[in-house]
């Protein structure tokens, strides 16, 4: 069993200045940002934990307005961001912004320039193929109804007695632009694990018929299509006493198997935490959040340069191997 | 993409006689006896292919005896093999014997004296728990039922949708002797991948709370309890135009992941063909069958040296790395 804090420990990073020439000067250094992690940290399943509620509305002006920037960073999901903001302000009884949830899946929306048109298919828990909708990508559908237009590909289909879910939304998107019969001829062009896998059994069959075959379940041997995962935790306490297994554990399982009828072994990106490009994102957001100092509307995307930065960046968390080596990694001081 | 025979291919196998004290001398044996395997050879899917219904017809006399002794064997399972033996009776339209087949989970049977009154756990497609309980094991349960009993023990329970099937034999022969309390309490002796598993995702997790807590999920490390695959293939040709993920894959999966969270490698024990222990069981039964000569009523366990010798084995299968390959390994002639 691997050590976890009983306790969220806050841990702060900050780049030092010479390591980005866009960074202002110590002396001009005289505010500080919080990222918080959600599960075990603010949150116990649904219901707040401790004083969380009470801890994030000292961090608002009695205006509304942000006082302290803050964001929350967790590699869950399964969800877009607007509804996961929405959802944590119902439970927190503050108002917390899209801008301010920072999902596993959140880098995805950066590559949208590569694959907006492309035939993509997403994975996970909840509603991934409506995440990468909401992100702006065309043709996306979940791997579940992916599946379901292939004829006996999963050979214990008939032993399975649950009904797919249809996401309306990136369904809808999907369908505008290619037919069934398209669907069958065309190749898959990247491949996203939005969130924990479901059933593990189906989506590691069809990610192997895609990543082998070069993106068309069924043909012959192709060049592998690009595979990203939202996060690489091996596992996560939950509710159960012992850990659960993660995202990490699929993708252990996925490339084990894949390596193992394919002759050259499986090529993948994973984000989320402890991947160092997660908190130099959050330190951007918080600093364009600085900046805002507050007001909805006055949230605009700005240049690095323009931005105001942050003395001191806190983390907290309860997990050491992503909480904490994420933050030591991008530079801490204790 | 591995070679697959297109045409079923025979191929002989036979201890040598130096090999084994009990085997007759050669100018004794006038005999032989033919191995089936049957998905790819017999039947496609429910239906039989070729003439295979006729081809076997020709190894019974006209008064129904069995003039040919044969038998079937597969990796595959999942029901009793006495069912097993009515549907391909049905499907051929000869009088196949519950003896005449050999599943990949056959050698379970052969555990009854370790494990006849313990706790053990069953997975895989179909009946697994009903598949133990018809070979005598008295405390057996399936593996998604016993995982039910557990809180929070699937994270991703709330995203499936389907109904867990209730195995009313095994259930009820497990319900007799152990309550659900006592469930909670006593550890798994022993785990049994029965058939091709469905819900990768829990059987993983389960298996790996089982095994690495020494069988009762949720405790602290403890001594892995023994593992048995039914069979190992990593692939296998069925309905779709490319091979599908077997057992072999799934034990890939498990064992990765496992190895990953565990601080000692995951230790088991694989049945099913290419397993020379499989070819040369089904010697023996062949041996069995050539003294009884036919009638049901006839056959009887006899040790080896009573039994007659036969002087060449045939094994028709359509797949060489465990048809061809197993043979050989007990001993080929071509």
């Amino acid at each position: 069993m691997r050590f976890r804090l009983k306790q969220p420990i806050a841990l702060s990073f900050l780049r030092p200045p010479r390591a980005t020439a866009s960074f202002h000067s110590v002396s001009k250094q005289n505010s500080f940002g919080i990222a918080f992690d959600i599960d075990g940290v603010i949150l116990g399943g649904k219901s707040p934990i401790g004083n969380s509620p009470i801890a994030l509305k000292r961090l608002f002006h009695d205006s509304g307005a942000l006082k302290i920037p803050f964001l929350f960073l967790t590699n869950g999901g399964g969800i877009p961001e607007s509804r996961r903001a929405f959802e944590l302000s119902e439970l927190l009884g503050v108002n917390i912004l899209p801008s301010q949830v920072l999902q596993g899946h959140s880098p995805f929306k950066n590559l949208l320039n590569r694959f907006e048109n492309d035939l993509i298919v997403a994975t996970g828990k909840g509603e991934p193929a409506l995440v990468m909708s909401d992100y702006g990508f065309k043709r996306v559908i979940s791997l579940d109804e992916y599946a379901s237009y292939f004829v006996n590909l999963d050979p214990v289909a008939q032993y399975k007695r649950w009904t797919t879910l249809h996401e309306s939304n990136g369904l809808k998107d999907f369908n505008e632009l290619v037919s069934r019969s398209d669907l069958l001829s065309n190749k898959v062009q990247a491949a996203f694990v939005v969130s924990d896998p479901v059933d593990w059994g189906l989506d590691i069959q069809v990610l192997c018929d895609i990543l082998t075959s070069g993106g068309l379940p069924g043909e012959k041997n192709g060049h592998q299509p690009p595979l990203y995962f939202a996060a690489d935790d091996l596992q996560y306490q939950a509710a159960f006493p012992s850990e659960r297994l993660g995202m990490g554990a699929f993708r252990i399982a996925l490339e084990s198997v894949f390596n193992s009828i394919h002759d050259k072994p499986l090529e993948y990106t994973s984000f989320g935490k402890p991947n160092p490009f997660v908190f130099q994102n959050a330190e951007n957001i918080l600093r364009n959040l600085l900046q805002a100092s507050g007001p909805r509307n006055a949230i605009k995307e700005t240049s690095n340069n323009e931005l105001p930065s942050l003395k001191t960046l806190y983390m907290i968390g309860d997990n050491p191997l992503v909480d904490i080596k994420g933050a030591q990694q991008v530079h801490c001081i204790s």
